[in-house]
């Protein structure tokens, strides 16, 4: 019997994701050949890298003043990458959470690293938003949807620097104006496929700046002149990735799961607000449509709670062990159906408590 | 109907690696979950990636003086984590391939790098026996197998500095003192399983030498401390390892690929040196197991062996952009039945042409 899988990631892929996937490692595309067999430079697999490519840029309505890159190492080789390719003096990051500040112990090696603002001194339960990012910056740093804490950037600061982000937690789960961003990355294993492939969305005028080496593997321009292929890519991960980008467009781009996604923390927060045995852990402003984050107010009754999530068939609910307590994950492809599981689990836990 | 596939890599792996693959994509071990939805930190895939580590060790026949990584970024990755890890201020590197090359590319902006023998003038034919290393050199890097020119070492060279060898495409296809080497590294798509992870064995003795910044993720100290986990892990190339690895095992390790493989070999290079209208390529007593790299005599021939090739269900047998001809590359899970189908294609080429 199939689970309410609520991880954190990676995470819930659609059904039909999983389907078209297995069927590819037995047979891809009738060829006679598994998916896991054939040449990163044969004529299948690159249509399936070009068109994940292109879908990417036409679902976040980008023009060729950016690239798409898909590459090995998650995002944090891009903490690294981002740092590499743009850090020449000083860059500007603001510290979210986890994540936000390995990106910035990483950057600290190759410049000045100006930490425009921080809540981690109130356990990132918000998202800072007055800052000021120093004139001469090469760029600013954020991380859009912070896992950990359950936090996410309602709207995207301006900035008059060019802005970087780290979205490996909420890339295309709702409309924006992707081209207020220079560089965008995101681990694909939340709403992008599955893990062993990033996510790379750069804008070609922000490169070439910096002065020193880069090595070849993380200089973007390398990457883009081979067209994500400077070595063999995560072919496996990369078919996923086109899969899941074809369910996205077809279940109405980022406009429609914008609209599931408000239906499906809306119904969840609802219940968190209400349930006097539950509480949020995110200051309510900044709360992530991704990760709904919250404790039992009275820790005793943990096996309870746990005993109900069990029965219902829901996993995958343990909070982050940095911070504990619980973290729902409704990812793209969770179905509301789960998520109202998952209230009804709450709700029975107050009549049980 | 399925065809013999030649391909250089992503390639071949047994059969019921793509069975178990598949099923586990819709259902892993019974959980109701799939391989590509469950976290990394999860029971089962901890168990996935220790139980390929402690295989990797066995099926070498190293001790806990040694230490397995799975991970992200192919061995390209690994020219850069060589250096960064192992380069204080000299390393010889012997140049026998485009691989090599790279190799060398990317450690020369970490320090002097000296190049100790080179096939590169004579097409990389051969694999050079006699060089001096420099005593103090921090290692020597050597590339044991080059798919692209279809040479390989038969004996690995005595050195009294830590020797380092890129392994990618003949790692475990034979029996090797593998404690001659003090780093070994191999993406996973040839004789691993699929591509998207990269195995490192690396003596612990070795780390720890040098005084520059290591980026974390390149660390390779950093990545014992965490176990492969710093980052999210490509879960599901880890999980398509450990069930090649254990498909090794059962075929009866190191030594039952070795018979397996010199039986392939013989028989196609028997057929390439018997045949009039076939010629090798490298020179024959540094000639490749695992990729037979051939010409026609006559190129005009071209156009009939390709259409017997596809007649007979061949794939993935064009030799490497770079040279042309034919490479046929016969890993591990490469079936001898079907080395035998290409033996027949030769010899009906010769009737035809």
């Amino acid at each position: 019997m199939k689970k309410h899988n609520f991880s954190a990631g990676p995470s819930i892929l659609p059904q039909e994701v999983f389907e078209k996937t297995a069927s590819a490692v037995l047979d891809f595309n009738g060829m006679g050949l598994s998916i896991l067999e054939i040449s990163h430079r044969s004529a299948a697999f690159l249509s399936v890298i070009e068109q994940a490519r292109a879908l990417t840029l036409e679902l976040a309505g980008l023009n060729h003043d950016y690239e798409v890159l898909l590459l090995h190492g998650g995002a944090s080789t891009q903490f690294l990458s981002v740092a590499y390719n743009l850090l020449n003096k000083k860059a500007a990051y603001i510290n979210t959470g986890t994540w936000s500040d390995k990106a910035i112990k990483e950057a600290q090696a190759f410049g000045e690293v100006v930490v425009v603002a921080s809540s981690k001194a109130d356990g990132y339960r918000y998202i800072p938003k007055t800052f000021s990012v120093p004139k001469d910056a090469d760029y600013l740093h954020i991380t859009t949807n912070n896992t950990i804490y359950g936090t996410q950037y309602q709207t995207i600061p301006d900035t008059q620097v060019p802005l970087v982000a780290d979205m490996s937690s909420d890339i295309f789960s709702r409309t924006l104006d992707y081209s207020k961003f220079s560089l965008i990355y995101a681990g694909a294993q939340k709403n992008l496929g599955a893990s062993g492939v990033a996510m790379v969305i750069v804008k070609k005028d922000i490169l070439g700046k910096v002065h020193r080496h880069i090595p070849s593997i993380l200089d973007y321009q390398n990457q883009i002149k081979n067209e994500s292929m400077f070595n063999t890519p995560a072919t496996f991960a990369v078919y996923v990735n086109l899969l899941t980008l074809q369910w996205i467009k077809e279940q109405g781009g980022l406009q429609g799961m914008e609209t599931k996604n408000q239906a499906k923390k809306t119904l969840l927060y609802t219940e968190v607000d209400r349930n006097p045995l539950i509480k949020g852990y995110a200051q309510k402003e900044d709360r992530s449509w991704m990760n709904v984050v919250f404790n039992l107010t009275d820790e005793n009754m943990t096996s309870l709670f746990d005993d109900l999530c069990k029965q219902a068939n829901i996993s995958g609910i343990k909070g982050h062990r940095s911070i504990g307590g619980y973290r729902a994950s409704i990812y793209n492809a969770m179905p509301i159906e789960s998520v109202k599981v998952l209230v009804e689990v709450m709700q029975e836990f107050e009549r049980k408590a």
